[in-house]
């Protein structure tokens, strides 16, 4: 079995990975073709991508040699293609569920993670991981977004990432979101994410999510996180609030701090472990 | 580990599988609930569908029951809604190659495997599993399929299921095949399996497929027999013949033997192998 390597399938609100565990680095940073075999939805495991689990002592990747000295654990996320990204707010929890179910971490404490987009930190709310997102930024200027003719005004967030933000009346209205909304080319010169949102009750909003690159998805963390803040901002709450927020996927918990911070929770499942007959 | 249930994954021309082992019938057949949760692409493993693989002597089953006599192993189909099916001509080949892989089987005799749709034989011919895929029938008048309003005449096949294969000049010439192609309902009251076929040289043909009830697939091995048997009538060849034919999950060779039998051979790939946390 020499040519195998042990995985774990997991997901957080159907955003799916594979993960690596890989704690002293002897795998390695995976290749863009065993990424791409992994991730293959026929052919291979499927997923939206993999994340290697390894100690920032134990990889040489610049994320997590600038973190050593805060993080024991880097997240090494690898697209589906094989790329490199910095971050993922469901796969994080995923991640923490793993050195957790594992053993490899203790829960009383917060978990600092190593990221390429920076240090995460998490925290275990004795059911879920609690995951904190950062500051958003949202913009003074409104801005659009258009399928299919049908114009919405858009509100602008950045999550580290860029999202623009609309409120319809029922979520259908976007249609089949095959292809990227239209939106301000001037405003987002790089695509942006975009997030269709409709009320449903006090604090309780439900959404669908076009990611660039990526096309419509189960979930996505940076969105449901957008999607709070335009709605705390709309409904004139703003930090030192918390919602629901359902994706087609399950059910995420957003919170703005008062200090300004947007915490991200839901769940984290992993559903199987094996090995990956690599090359066989 | 006591509620973890083992698994292989595998494909045949990216048809995919989970496979149950369950040599002694302990497992016992899966509920639907768990057939569905393994084929969920997102939250599952992800497949197009589930076989446990089980001793004739092992399960109750009244097909494999039947069989006892002829087949020492059953090949307990399930689709991915939890429903039972009969036969798949790619499944059997991965359902094959497990059973030489873990040295349950003499590959120098032919394998006897019970089905719901009777017992099939298989070959090993040093590199890959031919499977006996049993007698074609084709209808002397032609009918027709039609997408987005273009017609195409068609040969009717069956190979135990209703085939209808079209030859065009072109694969785009089918269009998205988002829906079922329409038919002559009083020839396929069930509906029906349409294979689209371009020649691509001599002997050499490709097809896209849509299955009934399925959509669009990578592969289908009764497909691949039927564009196999259009196409050699087609010709001018019938029987003692032998086709490529590449679908778009990769390439199948069908043989039509002189005394009127279809061999269908192609790849057998296990992919990975674990444990399946159950209600975990």
């Amino acid at each position: 079995m020499s040519d195998a390597i042990r995985f774990l399938k997991g997901h957080g609100t159907e955003n799916d990975f594979v993960l690596l565990p890989d704690p002293d680095g002897a795998l390695g940073q995976p290749s863009s073709t065993l990424v791409r075999a992994l991730c293959d939805r026929r052919a291979g495991l499927g997923a939206d991508g993999v994340m290697r689990v390894v100690r920032t002592t134990a990889t040489d990747d610049p994320a997590a040699h600038a973190s050593r000295d805060r993080a024991e654990w880097f997240m090494d996320y690898l697209n589906a293609d094989g790329s490199t990204s910095q971050m993922c707010g469901n796969g994080i929890r995923v991640f923490a569920e793993h050195l957790r179910a594992e053993g490899l971490i203790d829960v009383s404490e917060p978990l600092a993670v190593a990221t390429r987009g920076g240090v995460r930190t998490l925290t275990w709310d004795g059911a879920a991981f609690v995951v904190d997102m950062g500051r958003p930024v949202v913009a003074d200027e409104r801005t659009w977004v258009e399928v299919d003719g049908h114009q919405w005004s858009a509100t602008h967030v950045s999550m580290g990432n860029p999202h623009a933000v609309a409120f319809v009346d029922d979520l259908a209205e976007a249609g089949s979101l095959l292809e990227p909304p239209a939106h301000d080319a001037g405003v987002y010169p790089d695509g942006v994410n975009v997030e269709f949102v409709v009320r449903r009750g006090e604090r309780h909003v439900a959404m669908r999510v076009h990611e660039r690159g990526s096309g419509e998805t189960r979930s996505c963390g940076t969105g449901a996180c957008a999607a709070m803040v335009a709605s705390a901002v709309a409904d004139g709450r703003g930090p030192g609030s918390s919602y629901v927020v359902d994706v087609p996927g399950g059910r995420l918990e957003v919170t703005w701090t008062p200090d300004g911070r947007v915490l991200l929770s839901g769940p984290a499942v992993l559903v199987a472990e094996g090995y990956w007959f690599d090359g066989r």
